[in-house]
């Protein structure tokens, strides 16, 4: 793989968000704590829809490739690299590099360091813009890098890397497990994986969704409970009872306020927000009334640490986590993406390598 | 003092929020866990302003005595009460009874008993109204009931009941302790007892106001680093510093998203939210972007535990807590309670017993 072209199926015109183009671009300087790696799967995220519809604000860059589900190969270590060798399976996930060097860095949580780099759409310290994994191969920090167990396969390891850490993640660090119940609320892409890994750590796990069809198949992911909150008085059988609601909307109901949902939970239980609407759109309106009769907590996360993320491979490969995916070639991404944004993804895609065939 | 007459100075028409008029009332039933007791002291809370003013909501019942920071001495006590006896020198604060049968009840969570009893504006079972302590007597649930350490005088006691309470349970809860960096937004009744009890937990206290005049005070009241957040940058030199913020802000400015609050928080920082504000006045407009830096939580509290509420008073016992306070008699709650709502108040007001002097 030369070291002046990567390769990449790229937004190229932020008027048309769903047309991809493939496009060479040089990757960034390797350094002696980098890992590259020749892509062979990335599966795709509600983070590439926002980001190519610019519904977070403006692009960094163009042309710009997305995507930070991805496994790959090792083809390339650093000198300071003594975890990976070439021919290694791995996986990287949203974010590829921090400083490294801050206290949220050296206390396990460098996936909050203040200085860190998303896998696309930023900006790398020598200027160069970071592209994502519909590509041939990426370059990324060796902690952001992740040995894949072998008895988890390419295609269902991908989507961990996001989907999956970005619930894993708060349901491990608010004691999710045995004797304690998770609500998860909204069963899509996320909220697929929060309650497949609920279950899979031992807690109780309800699923609410607004959508019919989906409440079968929650019941096959594993969930106890499964609940539809078209009813407008879904949440009261549940009065005070969950430990922990992960809560993955996008869009919220104008007609659902917090409260509703802070109702069902337990004294000091944790409302979890994991789904990133676009920016014109805030959360639902809240008063203070509503935090007190349970002294709940609303809370954010973002995706997760190196340390969570092996212990959610782990987790996966003792207990046999399979995700719910579709497969399709990289060069089929716009169909993906549609399906994605128009919420007919059941539950995940994942893009194969067509580019370059990885040796 | 007779079965049959408690007096008080209560609300008799809500047009006129701030006149007391000296009324009599049937107590009600005493029962085996009951204890009574005659009161000497009432502290003036924000509460009582909101429900004189009818800002949360309707009055249950009118005429209303308001005050729920009492100190008394007991009276009389039921078959099953073997904790106090008459004579004894006690407490009694926003809660004066719960089911004590459920799960909360039995885990050291009867402050969030989902059938507690507010001390006023409230039902018993017996259909009678809750009467606050602005006035000679009331009847209290011995759970509610606490012992004042004769290191504290009562006019310093009567505000910790609720003020104190309410910001000493957050703290315990969250850890305030040493080597804890722990913010208060707000110094006013609520907020100086956060400062007054951070500092004698051992943590090290930020203080933010608005009011100039209040930035010496927060600085005797023991604050480590004291801000005004007049600056519409104050927050920017304590980017993710924080463990902790209590903040006691009833109306937030415009201009001050909750985000510009969080972004001061360390990773899963908690916001603790105790003011209360009128029911038309909901906290900032936020967005899933405002808690994801940091993975921070916004939480509520209600008051604290009978366990949490010995603990303070002990706290305060030994480490010679002392509130800012001003004594009135009782007669004067006009004068007091006028000064609460127009935040002259430097911090609490006492009221003083002048109906009937207690034996």
């Amino acid at each position: 793989m030369s070291e002046l072209e990567f390769k990449g199926y790229a937004l190229t015109d932020p008027a048309a968000w769903n047309e991809f183009s493939l496009v060479s671009y040089p990757p960034k300087t390797f350094l002696a704590d980098d890992v590259e790696l020749a892509i062979t799967h990335c599966g795709i995220c509600g983070s590439d829809v926002h980001t190519l519809t610019q519904g977070w604000g403006g692009l960094s860059h163009l042309p710009l490739v997305v995507g930070h589900e991805i496994i790959g190969i090792v083809k390339r270590v650093g000198a300071n690299v003594s975890e990976f060798k070439p021919g290694d399976r791995v996986g990287v996930g949203a974010q590829i590099a921090s400083c490294m060097e801050c206290k949220r860095c050296k206390s396990g949580n460098e996936n909050y360091c203040m200085k860190m780099i998303d896998t696309y759409n930023d900006v790398y310290p020598d200027g160069v813009i970071t592209q994502g994994g519909y590509s041939t191969a990426i370059r990324a920090h060796q902690q952001f890098v992740f040995h894949i167990p072998e008895a988890i396969a390419s295609k269902d390891a991908a989507t961990m890397l996001c989907a999956g850490l970005t619930v894993f993640s708060p349901l491990l660090r608010n004691d999710a497990g045995p004797g304690k119940k998770v609500g998860v609320i909204g069963i899509g892409g996320l909220g697929h994986y929060a309650v497949l890994f609920a279950k899979a750590l031992g807690a109780e796990v309800y699923a609410f969704t607004h959508s019919p069809s989906k409440l079968d198949d929650a019941k096959k992911m594993g969930a106890d409970h499964v609940i539809s909150t078209h009813d407008d008085d879904f949440y009261k059988a549940y009065d005070g009872e969950l430990d922990i609601l992960i809560s993955t909307i996008d869009v919220f109901r104008p007609d659902r306020p917090l409260k509703v949902y802070l109702s069902m939970l337990g004294v000091h239980g944790k409302f979890i927000n994991v789904g990133l609407p676009d920016h014109n759109n805030p959360l639902p309106p809240m008063h203070a009334f509503d935090l007190q009769p349970n002294g709940a907590f609303i809370g954010g996360s973002h995706i997760g640490s190196k340390t969570e993320c092996l212990e959610m491979l782990r987790v996966a490969a003792e207990r046999g986590v399979k995700p719910w995916i579709e497969e399709l070639p990289m060069s089929q991404a716009k169909v993906a993406i549609e399906a994605v944004r128009s919420g007919k993804v059941r539950y995940r895609y994942v893009l194969t390598q067509d580019i370059a065939p990885v040796q």
